[in-house]
């Protein structure tokens, strides 16, 4: 015979009853003055409950969170992805916000769970597997403490093993945003973190050289690593041509001129432009049609970009 | 003739006089209290980071303001579409809602960028380029003024010219929402706004003549800009049958007869049905089917529909 | 000549004075202390309005609920899906949150508008179709009320006929969550509710046979409805091996052996795997891969799983 799954066991009783003497001790000023702000990120798509029962447990902390998404949309296992929309988006959020990015396929296995502090004061809460890369090296951290996954989670979750973005991380997010549990309580503080190796933006004499990390997918423009002050030493001024190149895996993909301009409307329709992202590095894009599917162009480690000035004759 | 349909009656008018009235009776109270209502429609998507950076600048001007979406899968550049989901929401929020609407084809070029109020109290923040057209038609404007996008923008964005959306719309939503900054102290007052051309549904002896503005996309539903009240005209009652024809840059692409009800469940299943949608106009689908799909028919300003009334012999 | 719709009628005026009145007698708590709670469920999608509509209607009852999003991805017209991620996950929210399912594909027919309360406290708003089968089930219902449509609708939509989500369903549900409408004050309690027929989880001799309710759409992972607790009766433990059978409408489609797992990582990459799921269920995935792709298995009540333990020799 197969017997009912009961999801609450007689420990998250515990832990309801124990709120709710909490509750009568507590002063006047409610959760919802303390402003806890989290940020969720995760591969999960927005199809199933995955996400809802994450905002759930945030809400059984303490409902008065304010809860935003950074996307649900990174490609499922991309830990890459998630590093670097999580830097390309941080410096717009109030240092005191969580958020928790949940990109993990190595969930069960040996990989730690961490909560980071950056020196912003920003704290993430992630898998140890590379999704702090960029941060760390553009930001840098303050301290990271790992979570006791058998400590710190969901009262009755124990027996889960799969869905550590509901039972740990939305959890520890929620008790970090909230203030229940203060940073240097959360664990032993590690070293160093798990850091993806990347190629790195450089300039080669009159040659600027970098990768293509992410695509503005809603439109195909092709994003760079490389930083918008690297035009100066180039002399490459709005209005100027440049020529572009394009390889993938050492094959040359594109070979083309195109203006380094301010904005998409100083080109025509359908012309392919140079511009400053809005993230601060060099961008390639078509105005008002998509670069990536015209050329065929993706992101990711294997594509290189080549950007040299053309000089008037 | 047919005359614009006028949503907010003179005694909708009277409520909200009660309600400003109310409103100075009311105690001094801190931005949370305020209330301040914000909701964001984009044509960016949800993959990447661009709409969490807007939230992020909404939370770091005030945390408290409560953010709503719209939608943020326009497609992209359709100002049209964004002018239509606009028009098709905005009565059923509060008067004091602020919308930050940002389809931008236009980027950095010289539209302007402005903040509307409009006769019911709601304001508007969003590009200058055809956004407005159909709440201006029929709500109507109260007053347009232009934003000073080098003054009224997210501190320390100055150097970046291609994310409106974040360093200005967001940023100058954020201020108004939470009373920050008056409208009044917005900018100067334009005089008129950009208007996208569109064909308005007419009578013609006894056929009713339309567009197709838009599709419900979920289920590939036709709505029409007919408004149901012109059913009356041509003496068509629940349960009667109608011809429907459709057009698309004057070649006829379907002609079929189908009965006018009041819900899907009047038709079997697999069926056409002409019916009043959630906006008040008519519309065409197929009893859990996928009309657009079935019958290749799509939205936009080169179709046409046409409909007659079937009399019984 | 066409008539204005006039959305707004003088019984909308009166509702907003008498809250205005309301307000003025109501003491010092505001309703943002109520900690209202709604999270809603639909199939219409996050590209049109539909769904901000709904969020406008409840912001104008109360706009400091707390709104979250279950799903709006529902299948259209998938009444089981929606009783599927509802049953999933309910244990994770606060006992008076307020659900709002709305997947309604006989809109507007004879079915009734219910709120339903369960045994847990969980308040659930929705069409009687079936969508509270699986709740019912599990958790169990306390008690059922139906809705009078006419009453208990937004005010000065008596004429809209296709849009009840918006006009019935979120509207009550708010009245609800703000406190603003007590259970018991809905309208008639109701002997039982529409039940969807299901295949339950058995055990035949050493065979466990289930069905597949549900995959995990974003890794393609099957979802068996055969409780974890299963697994103890048939002597499986984790680190043994398992014979997978899957069929359709009685025709074999997958016959393997695969490892009995805790986590993903405890298999190779490529590799499938048995597992417990995030919702107590037995699952089967491919590591890193794609189960419902690669073996071409879907779910939905015609597909059958049978798994029996592999003895060592």
């Amino acid at each position: 015979m197969i017997r009912t799954i009961t999801y609450r066991s007689a420990m998250h009783f515990k832990a309801l009853f124990f709120s709710a003497w909490l509750a009568l001790l507590m002063p006047a000023s409610s959760a919802s003055d303390t402003g806890g702000l989290i940020v969720l990120q995760t591969d999960f798509g927005l199809k199933d409950q995955a996400v809802a029962a994450m905002r759930g447990v945030i809400r059984g902390v303490d409902r008065h969170i304010v809860i935003d998404d950074l996307t649900h949309e990174i490609s499922a296992y991309n830990v890459w992805e998630a590093a670097y929309r999580l830097n390309a988006v941080i410096d717009y959020w109030p240092n005191d916000t969580v958020f928790v990015s949940v990109v993990d396929p190595g969930v069960g296995t040996e990989r730690k769970s961490v909560v980071a502090r950056l020196k912003t004061g920003h704290t993430i809460v992630t898998p140890d597997n590379g999704t702090l890369t960029l941060v760390a090296d553009r930001v840098g951290l303050q301290a990271v403490r790992q979570i006791d996954e058998q400590a710190e989670r969901l009262p009755g979750s124990q027996d889960s093993f799969t869905f550590f973005g509901r039972d740990v991380y939305a959890y520890v997010g929620a008790q970090i945003a909230s203030d229940r549990l203060k940073f240097d309580a959360v664990g032993p503080a590690l070293p160093d973190i798990v850091r993806l190796p990347y190629e790195k933006a450089r300039q080669e004499s009159d040659r600027l050289i970098g990768g293509i990390p992410v695509l503005d997918p809603q439109y195909g423009n092709l994003w760079t690593n490389i930083p918008a002050a690297a035009l100066g030493s180039l002399g490459l001024k709005p209005g100027d041509r440049a020529t572009l190149r394009i390889s993938e895996e050492d094959k040359q993909r594109v070979s083309l001129e195109l203006a380094y301009v301010r904005t998409f409307g100083d080109v025509a329709i359908g012309q392919p432009l140079l511009y400053v992202n809005s993230v601060g590095t060099l961008a390639v894009a078509l105005n008002q049609g998509n670069f990536s599917t015209a050329y065929r162009v993706t992101s990711g480690p294997t594509w290189r970009v080549e950007i040299t000035r053309v000089r008037a004759e």
